[in-house]
């Protein structure tokens, strides 16, 4: 575990974020870029050391943190991001044990630092059994129980993306049927309500956030399409909530702007299907950290006490 | 954590079981008999002490472990099991210490014993990330990840039984609909093959194991049923599995006595839904140490090594 600021960074498909963290999970300073789409693999990674250096010393730091877009190959931090198709086991974790030698480096998925980060500093604070979601493009998550990450047996716990909540439900990217993902992912959702009659307005793209506004607006078509994901959220978290005997669920993405749009079918579902006793307690909140979450979860892996977040040792 | 053999004892609604488990986890003595259905608390209880006393001198054993039918209050001990109508909020801890001193006392529910002893000693050796579930007159189990017993908030992680599998499903005693356990538990698919037209023989009861037996003399409503619960548990086993990124799944319990007729559906399902890559190496098997799981587990709660089954200090 590391014992001063540590540099942590935030790797997806859309936006890069470096920062430096303290150790007890402030952010000292940040900086972020939209994720270039056209640079190779070598471009990419030097466009990630520049933004590393406007926010740390790397002589300094105690440490490396970073969330990624997965798959990755866990703990040694090999990544092919879904949407960086210019990585695939691109050896991130060695690259960055180049770049900021003697000093632990670690890699893990952005859904799961978003988790840490929202367990550690944001709504699931003073929790030690957590969930933390992001419903956005996918839907995924990480887990925290007993006070520490549950990692699996790959470091791929906290898929919750791809709980089934309906088996002869959509076909899912996966090649499954009927995973959470496949009904509440945002693209799902707009696709949902464009098949029932949804448009967006002229020179709108079909984004969950013009979706998200017209339902605002009380466009029926827009409300029923986020309560249709709502509903298969709510659905999930009794599934995992019995499962895992949680304490608080933190929801955060772009979708869980829509607010209660999203979160009243959450809550209505979850409490029509969390009736064990012991699930009454479960708080399901939103996310408290907005973007900053992976970004201070990145950072938490490195220089959380007691090694919470990392198992692999 | 216990430095020899220790007491162990499975407290269910219909037997009663003692054990002396070493430190290896083999079982070096057992008893069991039925649970007595007419005694008070202080019967039952003296019941229990017998049975301890022929499996070991109680002034010997370094450690007592407990599996017990829930719900119960957990670390506590104080115990409700739902099967045994006389013990409500009974202190089985709390008499277990007063009767066996200075010893570790450590009281979990059966399921998750179940779990442990097939983690331990079972079909789950050598795995870190196992399930273990029981498929019986109810539908429990337990988890073990990183090679430890996740408990959840209140002891209750396990409860895979209230998985939700069909949301539009059948009512469960839990209050729920379309849980695991209303569609797979041993008298749900007795009675759903009961509506479809199977009946037992003359003379005999209308139960899983008459169903079983039938099914396996080729009776198409009674394979059909087991089929039925078999893919419902596959279906449960895939958002565990994505969830949890599990390497074993152990099922035992009386239903899962019918082999092939419940794996071979439980396997379709499965793979049907657990699509990640890191589920392609999962394997669901059959727990190995039949009705001595139990047992060893109990005795794991107070004697594995590091306290890996015990959390709660």
């Amino acid at each position: 575990m590391a014992d001063g600021p540590v540099l942590a960074l935030d790797i997806g498909g859309t936006k890069l974020a470096a920062g430096l963290v303290d150790t007890t999970g402030r952010l000292l300073a940040s900086e972020r870029t939209e994720t270039p789409a056209t640079l190779d693999a070598e471009g990419l990674w030097s466009t990630l050391v520049a933004l590393a250096g406007r926010v740390a010393d790397l002589d300094e730091v105690a440490g490396v943190g970073v969330g990624c877009g997965g798959p990755m190959r866990w703990p040694d931090g090999r990544v092919s991001p879904l949407n960086i198709p210019s990585w695939r086991d691109f050896p991130l974790a060695d690259r960055l044990r180049d770049l900021v030698p003697h000093v632990p480096v670690r890699v893990h998925n952005d859904a799961v630092a978003f988790a840490v980060g929202e367990h550690w500093r944001g709504a699931g604070r003073g929790a030690s059994n957590v969930l933390g979601m992001v419903v956005s493009t996918g839907v995924g998550g990480g887990i925290v129980s007993g006070g520490r990450l549950v990692d699996g047996s790959s470091g791929n716990a906290g898929h919750i993306g791809h709980v089934v909540v309906d088996p002869d439900g959509p076909a899912c990217t996966c090649g499954g049927r009927g995973c959470l993902e496949a009904i509440a992912r945002g693209p799902a959702v707009v696709r949902w309500a464009m098949e029932e009659g949804w448009r967006p307005g002229s020179r709108q793209a079909a984004t969950g956030r013009h979706l998200t506004a017209d339902a605002q607006r009380g466009h029926p078509v827009a409300t029923a399409a986020l309560a249709r994901a709502g509903e298969a959220i709510g659905i999930a978290l009794a599934s995992v909530t019995h499962l895992l005997d949680l304490e608080v669920v933190a929801v955060g993405g772009g979708l869980s702007q829509a607010g209660r749009l999203l979160f009243d079918p959450i809550e209505t579902a979850f409490r029509r299907h969390a009736r064990m006793q012991f699930a009454r307690d479960v708080r399901v909140v939103p996310a408290a950290l907005g973007q900053e979450a992976g970004i201070i979860g990145a950072g938490a892996l490195v220089v959380a006490p007691d090694d919470r977040y990392w198992s692999a040792g």
